[in-house]
């Protein structure tokens, strides 16, 4: 599922990002021995530890998530980490985003060269590559229902959850909006919070082993037929 | 979410039933001194068991469900956890069965002394009394999405709940039947793999506090509409 589109992170403070080594936080494997003389930025060093809390997430649980096993995971010091991330919910927010930020992109990237798509393809090409049978997708599907899953116990991270939910539904309400103009807001919101949750629902049941993917592509599609037919009509 | 309608649990087996006090697995707990003389029959402590352990499934997450604890929560030894469910797994695979009995007792009581509901009503309500804030439709839905999500990582309750998904699936397909019974029984069971996957989602975005209980309810009557208009036009 992973999900909604957002603007871009914000770029972290520039003083941050040239803190010489030896600060609290520049563990012993953060400049990687196979890329002698590489400096990486703040920027680069954030990224890999927030690939490694997704496949952390994704392989474990949010509740599988320690510091100490990120740290190992990333090939960073724990210092590291805290000093990015502040704490262990700092690393969960951010990875919320992250993920986000990695679902954006598989789920819009089009080749320049291909042909434009019609509206009700965009729609039905941003749900269904969620649906997808790759490392990537499943990592970050996996991670995001667990993010949910978390926030059923753990209030931290709903505030973020509902957030990035909404800027999904409305991205999703908008294409919706390009295929069926004439439908109020109101109208389209409704079918975007469906078609999202459903493919949430879908997602899961793909993961825990009850679908075969292209099942769920199948009924993601059966969906999208149904809500446009209803919207039609409406 | 939780559940399809199932048919009863089998009876455990007579012997074990009479299994006289002293036996492994009598804790000292079990013959409560508020209930003086009473012998409780083993149906009743195996409940009264899993009752505890839907209890901390939902408020701590299938990881959180160690036998220490659900014993403690459910006031027996450890070792009547044992020999009743023989080991964690045991307990997980009868909590779901337990959870999804439950829910088929909240989703279809009636009174007896009510109307007959049409089968549109009948539909709506199955899949409605699912959403209802109640302590035990929480309870409830919160252990099912944790045994969902659980199972994206450990495999041993993935035949399960197919097998409980694919149970409630036909249940809803069939009454989707009975409102349109000109239908493919294809197309009905498209339409109810959705109606539920939609409802798992739902319960998920409900439960983690993303939207209100009522606008869930909204929401799924609006899929209702969208699918029994798609199948209509089918």
């Amino acid at each position: 599922m992973a999900g909604p589109p957002r603007p871009a992170r914000p770029v972290p403070p520039a003083g941050a990002a040239r803190a010489p080594s030896g600060t609290p936080g520049d563990g012993p494997r953060t400049y990687a021995p196979d890329h002698p003389g590489k400096v990486r930025s703040m920027s680069s060093r954030s990224t890999q530890i927030l690939e490694a809390a997704a496949r952390v997430i994704a392989r474990r649980g949010v509740r599988g998530l320690r510091v100490e096993e990120l740290a190992a995971e990333a090939g960073v010091s724990t210092a590291l980490i805290y000093y990015h991330f502040k704490d262990r919910t700092g690393v969960l927010r951010q990875t919320l985003e992250f993920i986000n930020d990695r679902a954006e992109r598989y789920t819009t990237d089009r080749d320049p060269d291909d042909p434009p798509l019609t509206p009700r393809e965009e729609l039905e090409e941003t749900l269904l590559l969620e649906l997808q049978d790759t490392v990537e997708v499943r990592e970050n599907s996996s991670a995001w229902g667990e993010l949910r899953a978390s926030a059923v116990f753990d209030e931290v991270l709903r505030e973020d959850l509902a957030r990035a939910t909404l800027v999904w539904v409305q991205e999703v309400a908008a294409l919706l909006g390009q295929v069926q103009p004439m439908v109020p807001a109101s109208a389209l919101a409704g079918a975007a919070e469906r078609l999202t949750a459903l493919l949430e629902g879908l997602s899961m049941r793909w993961l825990s082993g009850g679908i075969k993917i292209g099942h769920a592509r199948e009924l993601m599609r059966g969906a999208i037929d149904a809500e446009l037919s209803g919207l039609g009509q409406g």
